[in-house]
Protein backbone atom coordinates (compact mmCIF):
# COMPACT_ATOMS: atom_id res chain seq x y z
CA UNK A 1 0.00 0.00 0.00
CA UNK A 2 1.57 3.23 -1.11
CA UNK A 3 0.85 6.17 1.26
CA UNK A 4 -1.24 8.44 -0.45
CA UNK A 5 -4.07 10.92 -0.09
CA UNK A 6 -7.60 9.30 -0.46
CA UNK A 7 -8.32 9.35 -4.31
CA UNK A 8 -10.70 12.27 -4.51
CA UNK A 9 -7.80 14.49 -2.07
CA UNK A 10 -5.64 13.33 -4.99
CA UNK A 11 -7.76 13.99 -8.18
CA UNK A 12 -8.42 17.63 -6.53
CA UNK A 13 -4.42 18.33 -6.27
CA UNK A 14 -3.76 17.14 -9.98
CA UNK A 15 -7.04 19.62 -11.23
CA UNK A 16 -5.23 22.48 -9.10
CA UNK A 17 -2.04 21.97 -10.83
CA UNK A 18 -3.30 22.45 -14.57
CA UNK A 19 -3.77 26.44 -12.82
CA UNK A 20 -0.68 28.56 -14.42
CA UNK A 21 1.59 29.38 -11.72
CA UNK A 22 0.36 26.83 -9.22
CA UNK A 23 2.99 24.50 -8.44
CA UNK A 24 2.26 20.66 -6.67
CA UNK A 25 3.35 22.22 -3.29
CA UNK A 26 0.56 24.86 -3.67
CA UNK A 27 -1.82 22.62 -5.40
CA UNK A 28 -1.31 20.21 -2.43
CA UNK A 29 -2.09 23.47 0.23
CA UNK A 30 -5.02 24.90 -1.31
CA UNK A 31 -6.18 21.36 -1.72
CA UNK A 32 -6.25 20.24 2.31
CA UNK A 33 -7.01 23.94 2.52
CA UNK A 34 -10.60 23.10 0.97
CA UNK A 35 -10.85 19.76 2.90
CA UNK A 36 -9.98 21.00 5.88
CA UNK A 37 -13.07 23.54 5.78
CA UNK A 38 -15.33 20.35 5.94
CA UNK A 39 -14.84 19.95 10.11
CA UNK A 40 -15.57 24.12 10.35
CA UNK A 41 -18.72 23.43 8.96
CA UNK A 42 -17.63 25.14 5.88
CA UNK A 43 -18.25 22.65 3.08
CA UNK A 44 -19.41 26.01 1.97
CA UNK A 45 -16.27 27.59 0.98
CA UNK A 46 -15.35 24.75 -1.52
CA UNK A 47 -18.70 25.24 -2.86
CA UNK A 48 -18.65 28.64 -3.61
CA UNK A 49 -14.84 28.30 -5.70
CA UNK A 50 -16.18 25.58 -7.71
CA UNK A 51 -19.57 27.12 -8.49
CA UNK A 52 -17.79 30.56 -9.47
CA UNK A 53 -15.60 28.78 -11.99
CA UNK A 54 -18.30 26.54 -12.86
CA UNK A 55 -20.44 29.87 -13.76
CA UNK A 56 -17.30 31.51 -15.49
CA UNK A 57 -16.32 28.92 -17.42
CA UNK A 58 -19.97 28.33 -18.64
CA UNK A 59 -21.08 31.53 -19.17
CA UNK A 60 -18.12 34.00 -19.89
CA UNK A 61 -17.59 34.37 -23.65
CA UNK A 62 -16.08 36.81 -25.94
CA UNK A 63 -17.91 39.42 -27.47
CA UNK A 64 -19.05 38.86 -31.14
CA UNK A 65 -17.90 42.05 -31.67
CA UNK A 66 -14.63 42.95 -30.48
CA UNK A 67 -13.35 39.85 -28.16
CA UNK A 68 -13.32 41.05 -24.85
CA UNK A 69 -15.05 39.28 -22.18
CA UNK A 70 -18.45 38.83 -21.78
CA UNK A 71 -21.89 36.72 -20.68
CA UNK A 72 -23.89 38.44 -23.71
CA UNK A 73 -23.47 38.50 -27.53
CA UNK A 74 -22.28 42.19 -27.01
CA UNK A 75 -19.92 43.11 -24.49
CA UNK A 76 -20.25 46.24 -21.72
CA UNK A 77 -18.47 48.55 -24.27
CA UNK A 78 -19.86 47.51 -27.53
CA UNK A 79 -23.10 47.70 -26.07
CA UNK A 80 -22.59 51.27 -24.76
CA UNK A 81 -24.43 53.88 -27.19
CA UNK A 82 -22.04 56.82 -26.54
CA UNK A 83 -19.35 54.86 -28.19
CA UNK A 84 -20.75 53.04 -30.58
CA UNK A 85 -19.51 55.67 -33.80
CA UNK A 86 -15.93 56.60 -31.90
CA UNK A 87 -12.53 55.45 -33.20
CA UNK A 88 -11.69 51.38 -32.93
CA UNK A 89 -9.02 50.82 -30.73
CA UNK A 90 -7.39 47.59 -31.78
CA UNK A 91 -5.67 45.51 -29.44
CA UNK A 92 -3.62 42.13 -29.50
CA UNK A 93 -5.84 40.09 -26.39
CA UNK A 94 -8.70 40.78 -24.48
CA UNK A 95 -6.74 41.35 -21.88
CA UNK A 96 -5.15 44.52 -23.32
CA UNK A 97 -8.50 46.28 -23.20
CA UNK A 98 -8.89 46.98 -19.23
CA UNK A 99 -5.48 48.10 -18.55
CA UNK A 100 -6.39 51.06 -21.67
CA UNK A 101 -10.07 51.47 -19.94
CA UNK A 102 -8.34 52.07 -16.83
CA UNK A 103 -6.58 55.65 -18.49
CA UNK A 104 -10.07 57.43 -18.53
CA UNK A 105 -8.75 58.56 -21.99
CA UNK A 106 -10.44 56.50 -24.83
CA UNK A 107 -14.29 56.86 -25.29
CA UNK A 108 -14.46 54.40 -28.55
CA UNK A 109 -14.55 50.37 -28.85
CA UNK A 110 -12.26 48.15 -29.05
CA UNK A 111 -11.01 45.36 -31.44
CA UNK A 112 -9.13 42.37 -29.94
CA UNK A 113 -7.11 40.78 -32.88
CA UNK A 114 -6.57 37.58 -30.49
CA UNK A 115 -3.08 37.67 -31.24
CA UNK A 116 -0.50 38.86 -33.62
CA UNK A 117 1.29 38.08 -37.22
CA UNK A 118 3.89 35.24 -35.96
CA UNK A 119 5.12 33.25 -39.58
CA UNK A 120 7.08 31.37 -37.13
CA UNK A 121 4.31 29.85 -35.02
CA UNK A 122 2.53 29.38 -38.04
CA UNK A 123 0.26 33.11 -37.02
CA UNK A 124 -1.53 34.19 -40.57
CA UNK A 125 -3.75 36.96 -40.97
CA UNK A 126 -6.38 34.53 -41.36
CA UNK A 127 -5.80 32.92 -37.45
CA UNK A 128 -6.43 36.56 -36.16
CA UNK A 129 -9.84 38.63 -36.07
CA UNK A 130 -9.04 40.79 -39.03
CA UNK A 131 -11.56 40.08 -41.19
CA UNK A 132 -13.88 41.44 -39.06
CA UNK A 133 -12.04 44.05 -38.41
CA UNK A 134 -12.57 45.04 -41.72
CA UNK A 135 -16.07 44.47 -41.76
CA UNK A 136 -16.43 47.24 -39.13
CA UNK A 137 -14.71 49.66 -40.48
CA UNK A 138 -16.48 49.05 -43.72
CA UNK A 139 -19.92 49.35 -42.35
CA UNK A 140 -18.64 53.02 -40.82
CA UNK A 141 -20.48 56.38 -42.77
CA UNK A 142 -19.02 58.37 -40.86
CA UNK A 143 -15.40 59.11 -40.68
CA UNK A 144 -13.95 56.65 -38.36
CA UNK A 145 -10.01 56.68 -36.53
CA UNK A 146 -8.13 53.34 -36.12
CA UNK A 147 -5.54 53.13 -33.32
CA UNK A 148 -3.18 50.55 -33.53
CA UNK A 149 -2.55 49.61 -29.98
CA UNK A 150 -0.41 46.85 -30.23
CA UNK A 151 3.40 45.72 -28.71
CA UNK A 152 6.20 47.77 -29.49
CA UNK A 153 7.68 44.66 -30.76
CA UNK A 154 8.79 42.95 -34.02
CA UNK A 155 5.91 40.66 -34.91
CA UNK A 156 3.26 43.59 -33.26
CA UNK A 157 5.35 46.04 -35.29
CA UNK A 158 5.09 43.87 -38.13
CA UNK A 159 1.48 43.04 -37.44
CA UNK A 160 0.50 47.47 -37.27
CA UNK A 161 2.12 47.49 -40.63
CA UNK A 162 -0.49 44.99 -41.83
CA UNK A 163 -3.41 46.31 -40.54
CA UNK A 164 -2.29 49.94 -41.66
CA UNK A 165 -2.10 48.64 -45.28
CA UNK A 166 -5.04 47.39 -45.22
CA UNK A 167 -6.82 49.79 -43.97
CA UNK A 168 -5.33 52.39 -46.18
CA UNK A 169 -7.84 51.31 -48.72
CA UNK A 170 -10.63 52.88 -47.03
CA UNK A 171 -10.58 56.65 -47.07
CA UNK A 172 -13.01 57.14 -44.73
CA UNK A 173 -10.23 55.97 -42.04
CA UNK A 174 -7.74 57.75 -40.46
CA UNK A 175 -4.97 55.00 -39.22
CA UNK A 176 -3.02 56.43 -35.70
CA UNK A 177 -1.13 54.37 -33.31
CA UNK A 178 0.14 54.64 -30.11
CA UNK A 179 2.89 56.33 -29.81
CA UNK A 180 5.54 56.80 -26.89
CA UNK A 181 5.20 54.65 -23.60
CA UNK A 182 4.76 51.47 -24.30
CA UNK A 183 8.59 50.33 -24.26
CA UNK A 184 10.32 49.25 -27.35
CA UNK A 185 10.49 44.85 -27.41
CA UNK A 186 8.01 44.62 -24.57
CA UNK A 187 4.11 43.80 -24.86
CA UNK A 188 0.83 46.32 -23.22
CA UNK A 189 0.57 44.00 -20.03
CA UNK A 190 3.78 45.33 -18.42
CA UNK A 191 2.88 48.52 -19.16
CA UNK A 192 1.85 51.26 -16.11
CA UNK A 193 -1.64 53.44 -16.39
CA UNK A 194 0.14 56.30 -16.83
CA UNK A 195 2.67 54.80 -19.58
CA UNK A 196 -0.55 54.11 -21.55
CA UNK A 197 -1.95 57.71 -21.13
CA UNK A 198 1.02 58.73 -22.59
CA UNK A 199 0.36 56.00 -25.40
CA UNK A 200 -2.99 56.75 -26.04
CA UNK A 201 -2.73 60.76 -26.08
CA UNK A 202 0.61 60.88 -27.74
CA UNK A 203 -0.15 58.96 -31.08
CA UNK A 204 0.69 59.58 -34.13
CA UNK A 205 -0.66 59.60 -38.00
CA UNK A 206 0.48 56.87 -39.51
CA UNK A 207 1.59 58.76 -42.54
CA UNK A 208 3.09 60.96 -40.78
CA UNK A 209 5.84 58.50 -39.10
CA UNK A 210 9.59 58.53 -40.08
CA UNK B 1 -18.94 53.00 -15.61
CA UNK B 2 -16.33 51.30 -14.47
CA UNK B 3 -14.21 49.58 -16.49
CA UNK B 4 -14.40 46.07 -15.08
CA UNK B 5 -14.33 42.42 -16.02
CA UNK B 6 -17.92 40.65 -16.40
CA UNK B 7 -19.57 40.51 -13.10
CA UNK B 8 -18.71 36.24 -13.10
CA UNK B 9 -15.47 36.99 -13.58
CA UNK B 10 -14.76 39.25 -11.04
CA UNK B 11 -16.83 37.10 -8.61
CA UNK B 12 -14.20 34.08 -9.99
CA UNK B 13 -11.29 35.89 -8.90
CA UNK B 14 -12.76 37.29 -5.86
CA UNK B 15 -13.40 33.47 -4.60
CA UNK B 16 -9.86 32.28 -5.97
CA UNK B 17 -8.21 34.90 -4.06
CA UNK B 18 -9.57 33.35 -0.68
CA UNK B 19 -7.04 30.26 -1.67
CA UNK B 20 -3.91 30.06 0.00
CA UNK B 21 -0.87 31.81 -1.64
CA UNK B 22 -3.03 33.15 -4.35
CA UNK B 23 -2.56 36.55 -4.49
CA UNK B 24 -4.31 38.97 -7.10
CA UNK B 25 -2.17 38.66 -9.89
CA UNK B 26 -2.42 35.17 -9.84
CA UNK B 27 -6.21 35.11 -9.43
CA UNK B 28 -6.81 37.15 -12.51
CA UNK B 29 -3.93 34.99 -14.42
CA UNK B 30 -5.51 32.07 -13.38
CA UNK B 31 -9.47 33.30 -14.31
CA UNK B 32 -8.58 34.11 -17.38
CA UNK B 33 -7.10 30.80 -17.94
CA UNK B 34 -10.19 29.65 -16.92
CA UNK B 35 -12.87 31.65 -19.48
CA UNK B 36 -10.40 31.89 -22.14
CA UNK B 37 -10.20 27.85 -22.87
CA UNK B 38 -14.01 28.37 -23.60
CA UNK B 39 -13.48 29.70 -27.42
CA UNK B 40 -11.22 26.71 -28.15
CA UNK B 41 -14.65 24.04 -26.66
CA UNK B 42 -12.71 23.19 -23.21
CA UNK B 43 -15.25 24.62 -21.31
CA UNK B 44 -14.74 21.12 -20.36
CA UNK B 45 -10.90 22.50 -18.19
CA UNK B 46 -13.18 24.44 -16.01
CA UNK B 47 -15.49 22.07 -15.01
CA UNK B 48 -13.24 19.49 -14.52
CA UNK B 49 -11.73 21.75 -11.77
CA UNK B 50 -14.78 22.71 -10.18
CA UNK B 51 -16.11 19.09 -9.88
CA UNK B 52 -12.71 17.83 -8.26
CA UNK B 53 -13.51 20.84 -6.03
CA UNK B 54 -17.04 20.10 -4.92
CA UNK B 55 -16.13 15.90 -4.99
CA UNK B 56 -13.46 16.39 -2.03
CA UNK B 57 -15.09 19.59 -0.33
CA UNK B 58 -18.23 17.15 0.05
CA UNK B 59 -16.77 13.98 0.31
CA UNK B 60 -13.55 14.20 2.42
CA UNK B 61 -14.02 13.86 5.68
CA UNK B 62 -11.66 13.48 8.96
CA UNK B 63 -11.13 9.58 9.71
CA UNK B 64 -13.09 9.11 12.86
CA UNK B 65 -10.73 7.54 14.67
CA UNK B 66 -6.92 9.21 14.19
CA UNK B 67 -8.11 12.00 11.97
CA UNK B 68 -6.32 11.44 9.05
CA UNK B 69 -8.13 12.51 5.31
CA UNK B 70 -10.58 9.87 4.25
CA UNK B 71 -13.70 9.25 1.76
CA UNK B 72 -15.34 6.49 4.51
CA UNK B 73 -15.68 6.78 8.51
CA UNK B 74 -12.20 5.08 8.90
CA UNK B 75 -9.28 5.46 6.80
CA UNK B 76 -6.61 3.35 5.05
CA UNK B 77 -4.89 2.94 8.09
CA UNK B 78 -7.15 2.79 10.59
CA UNK B 79 -9.05 -0.26 8.41
CA UNK B 80 -5.76 -2.23 7.64
CA UNK B 81 -5.73 -5.29 9.77
CA UNK B 82 -1.84 -5.08 10.11
CA UNK B 83 -1.81 -2.38 11.55
CA UNK B 84 -4.53 -2.73 14.31
CA UNK B 85 -2.82 -3.64 17.35
CA UNK B 86 0.36 -1.80 16.45
CA UNK B 87 1.90 1.34 18.49
CA UNK B 88 0.11 4.87 17.76
CA UNK B 89 1.62 7.21 16.40
CA UNK B 90 0.47 10.70 18.17
CA UNK B 91 0.89 14.02 15.68
CA UNK B 92 -0.44 17.59 15.65
CA UNK B 93 -1.94 17.67 12.35
CA UNK B 94 -3.27 15.18 9.94
CA UNK B 95 -0.56 16.19 7.07
CA UNK B 96 1.50 15.61 9.84
CA UNK B 97 0.83 11.58 8.88
CA UNK B 98 1.98 11.34 4.85
CA UNK B 99 5.38 12.31 5.36
CA UNK B 100 5.96 10.10 8.25
CA UNK B 101 4.07 7.10 6.34
CA UNK B 102 6.70 7.97 3.27
CA UNK B 103 9.57 6.91 5.49
CA UNK B 104 8.35 3.64 4.93
CA UNK B 105 9.37 2.71 9.10
CA UNK B 106 6.47 3.03 11.20
CA UNK B 107 3.86 0.02 10.46
CA UNK B 108 1.08 0.99 13.39
CA UNK B 109 -1.29 3.69 13.49
CA UNK B 110 -2.12 7.48 13.72
CA UNK B 111 -3.74 10.06 16.22
CA UNK B 112 -3.60 13.72 14.71
CA UNK B 113 -4.54 15.93 18.03
CA UNK B 114 -5.66 18.62 15.46
CA UNK B 115 -2.94 21.39 17.28
CA UNK B 116 -1.26 21.29 20.36
CA UNK B 117 -1.63 23.44 23.50
CA UNK B 118 -1.37 27.09 23.26
CA UNK B 119 -2.28 28.82 25.98
CA UNK B 120 -1.81 32.23 24.67
CA UNK B 121 -4.21 31.12 21.62
CA UNK B 122 -6.88 29.57 23.97
CA UNK B 123 -6.31 26.34 22.57
CA UNK B 124 -6.66 24.22 25.82
CA UNK B 125 -6.67 20.06 26.40
CA UNK B 126 -10.19 20.02 25.26
CA UNK B 127 -9.88 21.80 22.20
CA UNK B 128 -7.55 18.67 21.14
CA UNK B 129 -8.51 15.24 20.17
CA UNK B 130 -6.61 14.00 23.64
CA UNK B 131 -9.81 11.89 25.24
CA UNK B 132 -10.26 10.42 21.67
CA UNK B 133 -6.45 9.04 22.15
CA UNK B 134 -6.92 7.93 25.75
CA UNK B 135 -9.99 6.36 24.80
CA UNK B 136 -8.04 4.11 21.93
CA UNK B 137 -5.62 3.26 24.81
CA UNK B 138 -7.60 2.11 27.19
CA UNK B 139 -9.16 -0.26 24.74
CA UNK B 140 -6.05 -1.95 23.86
CA UNK B 141 -5.66 -5.47 25.90
CA UNK B 142 -1.89 -5.93 24.75
CA UNK B 143 0.73 -3.83 25.83
CA UNK B 144 0.90 -0.98 23.39
CA UNK B 145 3.68 2.16 22.63
CA UNK B 146 2.44 5.56 22.08
CA UNK B 147 5.43 7.79 19.86
CA UNK B 148 4.73 11.38 20.80
CA UNK B 149 5.98 12.86 16.80
CA UNK B 150 5.10 16.11 17.97
CA UNK B 151 7.05 19.66 17.06
CA UNK B 152 9.74 20.32 18.92
CA UNK B 153 8.93 24.22 19.97
CA UNK B 154 8.17 25.15 22.93
CA UNK B 155 3.83 23.97 22.18
CA UNK B 156 5.02 21.00 20.72
CA UNK B 157 7.30 20.49 24.09
CA UNK B 158 4.50 21.04 26.48
CA UNK B 159 1.74 19.47 24.81
CA UNK B 160 3.97 15.96 24.50
CA UNK B 161 4.58 16.68 28.51
CA UNK B 162 1.22 16.82 29.17
CA UNK B 163 0.69 13.73 27.43
CA UNK B 164 3.38 11.72 28.56
CA UNK B 165 2.06 12.64 32.00
CA UNK B 166 -1.40 11.86 30.98
CA UNK B 167 -0.25 8.26 29.45
CA UNK B 168 1.99 7.60 32.70
CA UNK B 169 -1.47 6.57 34.22
CA UNK B 170 -1.51 3.51 32.13
CA UNK B 171 0.63 0.21 32.92
CA UNK B 172 0.14 -1.22 29.94
CA UNK B 173 1.65 1.69 27.73
CA UNK B 174 4.99 2.13 26.57
CA UNK B 175 5.41 6.22 25.91
CA UNK B 176 8.33 7.39 22.95
CA UNK B 177 9.10 10.11 21.45
CA UNK B 178 10.86 10.95 18.17
CA UNK B 179 14.18 11.94 19.22
CA UNK B 180 16.95 13.64 16.83
CA UNK B 181 16.20 14.57 13.24
CA UNK B 182 12.98 17.60 13.88
CA UNK B 183 15.07 20.77 14.35
CA UNK B 184 14.39 22.33 17.75
CA UNK B 185 12.37 25.33 17.22
CA UNK B 186 10.63 24.14 13.98
CA UNK B 187 7.37 21.96 13.39
CA UNK B 188 6.99 18.97 11.45
CA UNK B 189 6.22 19.98 7.55
CA UNK B 190 9.74 21.27 6.88
CA UNK B 191 11.51 18.23 7.56
CA UNK B 192 12.86 15.74 4.57
CA UNK B 193 12.35 11.86 5.09
CA UNK B 194 15.76 11.09 5.84
CA UNK B 195 15.34 13.68 9.21
CA UNK B 196 11.80 12.39 9.78
CA UNK B 197 13.34 8.45 9.58
CA UNK B 198 16.36 9.37 11.85
CA UNK B 199 13.81 10.89 14.17
CA UNK B 200 11.69 7.81 14.34
CA UNK B 201 14.35 5.05 14.42
CA UNK B 202 16.07 7.10 16.70
CA UNK B 203 13.06 7.49 19.50
CA UNK B 204 14.12 7.48 22.91
CA UNK B 205 11.86 6.39 25.70
CA UNK B 206 9.95 9.16 27.72
CA UNK B 207 11.34 8.01 31.12
CA UNK B 208 15.29 8.17 29.86
CA UNK B 209 15.01 11.51 29.05
CA UNK B 210 17.55 13.85 30.49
Amino acid sequence: MSAEYPESLQRLIAQLRRMPGVGPRSAERIALWIVLGRSQGSVKRGMDIADAIRDAAENVQSCQQCGFFSTVPLCEFCRDPKRVNGPICVVEQPTDILPLERTHVFQGQYHALGGRLSPLDHVGPDDLRIASLLDRVKSRVEPTEVILALGADVEGEATSQYLASLLADFPNVTVSRIAQGISVGGGLEAADELTLTRALTGRVSWKGRA
